[in-house]
């Protein structure tokens, strides 16, 4: 078990303590189930109240939150914060570096950790540091940079690469085929997949999702961008940097997203669109056009957000709305008779 | 080749026969397809038409349903009669227990069957009856119950749990990361998702479904909860007990769904919000807001779901509504002229 | 690296050549991209105007394009051309048969490849020239036809069946339970999921996706048929010859879809339904009732397409709709009192 004062703490988080800085802590929890051995925070205003009737032994503030005579400590970024002090009470855990006799590597992955049943294709590198989870698949000529988690069942195919830090979760798949067919009279004819899938530094892709390859050149995932589960992104795609795609966020073949994009769950994006840097799409809309940079755009196909906040507000509206324009035309017919 | 009398049939299921309990039985099939030598059910009233043409040699039915002079099985619940009828003309498979040469078992798995390629990881447990399948993954201090079933490459991540009886299909993920990030100017700083996800008893996840692990605490699908393929259940979330989720349900972080709660392909809950008993969300809803006991909702975002019947029944309309408003407008203005 | 002069490649894709036959190309681009050493094409009118500024040192041409003064290859279907180049510049790669000393084969996979980790079950077959990638499973008396390509991780069920030339992209589920429960008092009892996946010659299936096997009798995906990532097969449906379906398209249990039907991405069907040959779903559409051949459908509920267009048109207008027919109310109702 791991123990450290509210004044060790706050040093590793840069914060400044007001109260107990000499209290043992044992573990963080969130305000609610919090009791006085643990770290909470308070991250969002709207949980403020929640601060007046926590027992947690400490509480990770920001520079104006009321401290209800609690011992806190107070940082620029108390969200931030509790990431910090969440991986100082559960450190990560690497397993050595070191290839499992049950392993395969074909390649070269000195340095990294090859665990059983992974594969490292001939011609194939993973740089040091790395960790390739059991059934873990690196193809072919593949390129995995230093400090990545390849985790079970995750796949890198044959020539595609992944920069430094990328974290892939359990089946993902980086370098599937991209979905490009000639339709003939003799059936729909595959157009070779060529291209690459390449994924940046820091970035984090959830299970089961997928990156295809492209037909020619590269799909592109850029440096720190973070996916979800279940994302979809399709081939001759680039997906920006410092996008957040939240889970079944599709993009579909060639489009490209600027930077600090934001698509909500189940949002997508047509092809051959060009996205702008900071727009954000809700959950389930569809963009069907490009988009200019700062939109936020709904719907199903995808309107400015606001405009779509009202039609959502009006449209449960319709059925008596139509009731009423069939009475008022007969209304306005009965009137011009009479006139 | 399995072979049970109508008599024996009807005994195995609880059934009174009407007609020749003799008559010998090979398979069950649907009442289209069926023949002499075959059983089959009628389930759903809708198809009690079938019963006039059918060439079952036999069919279960309910108590009240009508014979149309065939060899009939009287049962309380014909759909379930016909699961339980099924088993007993194709029986259940399980490997014999025992470890592959080529599995790896680094904890315990006493009395399971552990197939080729297979891995449990340090400190994990898999309990006697369970069969992991090739590729499947138990991570470091799992613990996974009696008489599971873990499919192809499905994977139960590190310090995750599994009750008895649980089925994973293919490329099922539980515990894959949470979604969690702080976003800085430095980017998107990834919180340490340091909780747990537990799958209750009797619980089925069907293929390439994800349930992510929690930051802190657990993320839970609860006793007979049933998940569909390629579901998505988000970081400290929970899935109430015999709750129906079908393919692409989406449950977003900390939300928590209540007993018997029923979502229909596509449909997603955003997060944080409470979901009553009973609720059921039509296909391709999204829930934005908390619902109460027993409600039905639909659209996006939902709104009940007759209401939501009567406005999709209306809006095929919308544009000649349009169109009649601004005729309206026109002569109104023309009468008030005239005045 | 791959050198080939104008008219070689015009000899392979049955073209003619205008302009320099004797010029050495090294590869493939798009227009955009291409210079002097690069064969390109124009497959899309869209781009005609690219042909006028490309550096392209060949371009494979329509019969009745423009060749702006460069060398071009006509050819009846430029597209189809490109992807027969591309072969040419990117030759695929079959890895020698065999079978790796870390696979297992309990059946038999005589002439074919089976690379480490990869399981074929007892009574299984897999035939000659297929490949099995690391991780790939092939289930007991599971059949898998020639030529077939199952990447790192795809799973073949116990007792399915792929046809010749099937391709299965990573994490592809291919019979995994169909999603069947009789709902009791004591909770959702499985229906046994006896049946097969069946898939026919030439499917393609993309990484994620997932065909269930059916409660009885085939879940099939008949020949010519390809399926884009993450798409969803339910038990007991057909999907018919030559279909599309594009990412996320869902198809419910049972429900059978002619020859040629295209789901754009995100469209689901619903259970029981036919679809006729020939229709068209637009992407996010949800078929609720049968479809005849040939139409064309959008929005959820699906309605015919144009009409959604129109309806989705109009959409954004509807808060000023209503505010419009609220004040022709008040109008109308002030006229009356005038008269």
């Amino acid at each position: 078990m791991i123990r450290r004062t509210v004044g060790e703490i706050a040093a590793s988080v840069g914060g400044t303590v007001e109260g107990d800085d000499a209290r043992v802590i044992l573990a963080v929890r969130g305000l609610e189930d919090a009791g006085p051995d643990d770290v909470s925070f308070l991250a969002n205003r709207r949980y403020a109240r929640k601060m007046a009737v926590t027992a947690a032994g400490c509480v990770l503030v920001g520079e104006r939150d009321k401290a209800h005579g609690r011992t806190v400590i107070r940082c620029p970024d108390p969200y931030l914060a509790f990431a910090q002090v969440l991986r100082l009470f559960v450190p990560a855990v690497r397993p050595a570096a070191g290839v499992h006799p049950m392993a395969v590597v074909e390649g070269t992955a000195t340095g990294a950790t090859v665990m059983a049943f992974a594969y490292v294709g001939p011609g194939a590198t993973v740089g040091e540091g790395s960790v390739l989870y059991p059934g873990a698949y690196v193809g072919a000529g593949a390129r995995v940079g230093r400090d990545c988690t390849l985790m079970a069942g995750s796949v890198v195919a044959d020539g595609c690469v992944l920069g430094d830090r990328v974290w892939l979760n359990p089946g993902v798949v980086v370098g599937g085929e991209g979905f490009g067919f000639v339709s003939t009279a003799q059936g729909h004819i595959k157009i070779p997949q060529t291209g690459r899938a390449v994924i940046g530094d820091d970035v984090e892709i959830g299970a089961n999702s997928c990156v295809d390859r492209a037909a020619m050149g590269d799909t592109e995932v850029q440096r720190g961008a973070k996916l979800d589960n279940l994302v979809q992104i399709g081939h001759g795609a680039t997906v920006g940097p410092d996008n957040l795609l939240v889970s079944y966020a599709g993009v579909a073949g060639s489009t490209r997203l600027g930077r600090g994009v934001v698509l909500a769950a189940r949002a997508g994006v047509l092809g051959h669109l060009e996205v702008g840097d900071g727009v954000v799409l809700g959950a389930d809309a569809l963009l069907t056009e490009d988009a200019a940079p700062g939109e936020r755009r709904s719907g199903v196909p995808a309107i400015d957000h606001r405009r779509w906040l009202r039609v959502a507000a009006s449209l449960p509206e319709l059925p008596e709305l139509l009731a009423t324009v069939r009475r008022l035309e007969a209304e306005v017919a009965r009137l011009k008779e009479s006139l």
